[in-house]
Parts: C-alpha cells; sequence; structure tokens
C-alpha cells in the first residue's frame, strides 16, 4: 500500500492512503488511525486494517478525493529519529580522492551513520529557503526505509522485518558550511538543516521484485532545473543494505517506531550514470580537470527526484522543490 | 510552576503539575493538557492555566496524588529535538590537553554542538543498561532548556524568552566507543545511546535571582555511588550562555517547539569543584600522574545528580540511576 500525510492543523498531518497512481486519496482515520506515526507504533494491527481500504481505493469502491501534491506534507511530517547512512562508496571514494585523502579500510566494513535533524521535514513540493546563496545549496537523493519498534542489538537478519515503508529523501546540505562543521568533530548541524520526503511511503511489496528484502534495484532519477543530472541504480554499489544500517544504528540503543534510516546520496561506481548530488559533479570535476565548474543551486533553480518501476509508474511520487530567498 | 510525566500506557506519558517539594503530583488533563509536548506546542494558552492549578496545588487546594519518583519518566519522555552544547570551556580544555591538542581559537566564539538521539529518553530512575562494561560508561552532569517555536535566524537577545522550561540532563557517553566513532567525521552514535533528564522541569521563576534570563547561578551536584564528586557552579565558566546556544542552534532552520537545548557537562575553571563526568577527572590524572586511574562506571553502581536552591530545596529533584548488564 501506499499512505501519505496531508497538510493539516495538526504538526503531524492528516495520514491517507493514495491509489497506485498518487491520484486519489481516501482518510486513513475511517480505518482509525489519524498518523503515521500512530501506525508504525500500532503496525500489527493497523496495517491489515488500512491494506483493506487500499485494496477497496484501488479497485475504484471508496468515494476517494483527488490528491494534490502541493497539499502533501512529508509521511512524516516530522519523527522522532532521523539517521543516515552513506552506503554508496563509490560517493564516499570521489569525495575522498579529490581532496587527496584515502579510504581508510574501515570504511568497507563500518557503516557511516550521522544523527540528522528530525523536528520539522519539509514536504515533497515545498520550496527549499536560502536566505544566503554563499551558503552552497546542494541536493542529495536518497532512499530510506521507516522502522516499527527495532530491539537494541539486533543482527541484520533480525533487523529485516522491521522495515515496513520505503520512500525517497532528498537530503538538503549546505556545503560551504560542512567543512569547518565537520572539522570541530561533533557532526552536521547547519550544514544539514532538514530533508524534505517523497510524497508516498510505500510498503516493500509495491516494488515486486525490485525489493530483495534489503534495497530497491531501481534507478533513481534526479533533474535540476529540468535537466536529468543522475539516474544511478539504487540497487549498485550500496556496501552496507538497509538491514546492516538498521543492525548499526541500534547497536547501543533501541530504534522506537517511527524511526527513518537513510542510504545516504545514491552513487554508483559507472560514473557515466551522472550524480545524485551537485558535490560528486564538482568532485569529478575537479580531478579531471582541475577546477570545480558546475555551482551550486542558485534563487529560481528546481530539483526533483523520483523513481519509476518496471511498469513505468512513478512508486512514491516526485519530490520537487524550488529554491527561494 | 514545576511539570513531570508520569509513565503511562502512551509514549509521551501523562503530564502532572508538581508541588515544590515534588511530593504530590495533579494531572494536567483536568486543565486540559495531556502532554508536555502539547503544552509547549499552545504555550501561551497552556501556561496561564496550568500556573493557575499549581498556584491551587502549592496552597493545598486541590485533591492530589502522592508523587513517586520511580513512576515518573523523563518531563518529556521522547522528543523531536535534542541538541547538546559544550559550552563550558574548562571542561574541553582538560579533554584536549590531556591528549596534547591546542585550543583553536574558534572555541572560544563558536559553540560546539551535536544533535543528539531524542526518541526514547530514560526516566530519572531507569537504570542504565550497560551489556559490555568495557565500553566505558560515564555520565555527564548538565543544565538544559525547552523552548517553544524559536524562528531561523534569531538573536541570542530574540532568542531568550524562547526559553520556557529549565532541567537537569545525564548525558550518558561511551567513553571507548567515542574515539573511533569521532574519527569517522560524522559525529556522535554509539556513543551516545540517549540521557536521561530530571523529574520536574520547571519554569525559570522557580529559580529565582539563581536564574539570570540565560544561565543558573547554583551548584550542581554529582554523587558516584553515594560519593560527592562534584559540586562545580552551573554559572561559572559557560562561555556560552543558553541564550547565545538556541541562537547557535536556530542559524540555518528554526527549532520546533519542545526542542531540548543542552549545556554541555557543568565544569569550573577550579578544579577543586570536583567533576561532572569521569572522563574529566581522568583527564586530570593523566596530566598530573601520567595515568588515569578512576574506572568508568561498573555494574551495580549508581550515579545521582540534583540541585538544590538557596533556601535548600531541591529544585528539579535528583536523577539517580543504577547501571544493570
Amino acid at each position: 500500500m501506499k499512505l501519505a500525510s496531508l497538510k493539516s492543523a495538526s504538526r503531524d498531518g492528516t495520514l491517507a492512503i493514495v491509489d497506485r497512481d498518487l491520484s486519489s486519496a481516501f482518510p486513513a482515520l475511517e480505518s482509525g488511525f489519524a498518523t503515521l506515526q500512530s501506525v508504525l507504533e500500532n503496525w500489527d494491527d493497523a496495517a491489515p486494517a488500512l491494506e483493506t481500504t487500499y485494496r477497496a481505493l484501488i479497485q475504484r469502491e471508496l468515494d476517494a478525493l483527488p490528491l494534490k501534491p502541493d497539499e502533501l506534507a512529508s509521511p512524516l511530517p516530522r519523527a522522532y529519529q532521523w539517521l543516515d547512512g552513506s552506503a554508496y562508496l563509490s560517493h564516499v571514494e570521489r569525495v575522498r580522492k579529490a581532496r587527496g585523502a584515502p579510504m581508510p579500510p574501515s570504511l568497507y566494513t563500518d557503516p557511516l551513520m550521522y544523527q540528522g535533524g528530525s523536528a520539522a521535514f519539509l514536504g515533497p513540493r515545498d520550496p527549499i529557503r536560502l536566505p544566503d546563496e554563499s551558503w552552497g545549496l546542494d541536493f542529495e537523493a536518497e532512499v530510506a526505509v521507516i522502522t516499527d519498534d527495532v530491539p537494541m542489538g539486533v543482527t541484520p537478519e533480525e533487523a529485516a522485518p522491521h522495515i515496513k515503508l520505503v520512500m525517497l529523501v532528498n537530503d538538503i546540505s549546505l556545503r560551504n558550511l560542512i567543512p569547518q562543521e565537520l572539522a570541530k568533530g561533533f557532526g552536521f548541524l547547519h550544514g544539514k538543516p532538514g530533508p524534505a520526503f517523497s510524497p508516498a511511503a510505500v510498503t516493500p511489496d509495491e516494488l515486486g521484485d525490485a525489493w530483495n528484502g534489503a534495497k530497491i534495484h531501481l534507478p533513481l532519477l534526479t533533474y535540476r532545473s529540468g535537466t536529468l543530472v543522475g539516474h544511478p541504480d539504487a540497487g549498485e554499489g550500496m556496501q552496507f543494505d538497509f538491514r546492516e544500517l538498521l543492525a548499526h544504528a541500534a547497536r547501543t540503543r533501541p530504534l522506537p517506531a517511527g524511526t527513518i534510516i537513510g542510504s545516504g546520496t545514491v552513487s554508483n561506481p559507472d560514473a557515466g550514470r551522472g550524480y545524485s548530488c551537485i558535490a560528486e559533479k564538482r568532485v569529478i570535476e575537479q580531478i579531471e580537470s582541475g577546477e570545480a565548474r558546475t555551482p551550486y543551486l542558485q534563487h529560481g533553480e528546481t530539483v526533483r527526484i523520483e523513481m519509476f518501476d518496471r511498469s513505468g509508474r512513478s512508486v512514491f511520487g516526485a519530490i520537487e522543490q524550488d529554491v527561494w530567498p
């Protein structure tokens, strides 16, 4: 099934069940659940009831409302936890190569992951507010999963059934604030003002055999102001799959229901598949010509992130955000 | 007024108004508010109603229930955002001196702050679960504030009125996991499994003239297994006050209501005031004798953190946690 949250007076939005084409919506409240967070905290009870409604919706048995993307919040408009990995090592390798830093062997066995701000996510069509273009605004196109309650110390195998929903992310980065921030040693704060997620979060079965239980084998498309700049396959080059990222996150603490785990910027070893963030493009330019020529996002530009299944249907709907002063 | 959350079937607990001595409690639901998060999102409406109840409670006009510390969750049992500063520079200076690292001048003007996990806090009397003593369990005694909605880009002066509540923190750290984690450059994850907060969160007026609008001028007492190990004054050596920490946190994003901002480990330049974390004690031993002798917390030990006002009353109640396997 596919779930979305409509903007409402509540900071948690209003949960809706949406059809496969994201063209119509039916309120989940009629199945007894007002918010996605409440569904995740009661998944075993909630999911069968919502699935029943979803079947009726896609068979046009319900009196659904037309769905307008502008009316959507992120599936979880806010969350108690957002942890973002960096599982695509070709991304990490390129960024380090540009500054002449070797790849420590531990990066091949120990995932990178940061604790991100989760108190207020942008909606999939919300503008990105950029007071100062010199901050170096970049997009990062990623995949993310949402969990139910994950016990502390799970193995990757034990973690797998806790993946309840999948969605896309634009992990917004302020590149020119990051070097000084990371040099202080305590991770990201100013440099990661908060991501936006795709219109829908979907159960893994919606992905068919493109989902192998731990990653998605489909291209992730990123457009900058209308031009396709990347189409890497999210199933290639993912050194740590979502089961492994969950187990890593849960090593010293349980992960409460509603925890979102991101993949990191999707990137393939084949540079011909383009890029999912401007920084990687600039790094390749730096390596090839000694100069990074592609600018970061300017006021008035747009970023669009989307993924299509093998039948050509948009799985999650598109993240599409303008950059505003 | 003083507010606390009773453990309940809800993950957000049940909000209670508690008396000055933390001996009795009255349900906030009778004033129309079930959780502290909902109060913070509607502060201007909620606070006057709760204050009226608080006045009636302390004048014994209400039929209150006895309050048992074991029944308490943290005031916010979970939160959307927990950002912890490191504002006491004598702590930072000692830690860096022990490893021969100089103090970069920027640390005197630019606060250190990390994004912490906030999805499930321990209650003030909950045991700390430590599967492996070799992880190096340490306490960190701190002060924290809770905000209402803080706009992006506020100045310290503009930030001040957004400080709605004050409480104490035990920012639990796994010292032996931290060096490798910070070396990866993305901040804390395994090393900070999640803090515990004091029984009560109090409005700043409860502190009288010990609160100057931006910091608390009172000693913070820390006991390890019954022995007083630190009593630094939380108003001394705080290089960045709470107004400045809020402004720092809000530089590139708004801070939604319910954001918790921590001071970092309280520490005074006068080492005779003892220490608020074991790591600092070990650093002083390392500098003085070449060897850190004080061990980290072992199974069966207890940490107690408390602050008394000038009349000798416990302001927030005590955090008191046993260490369990």
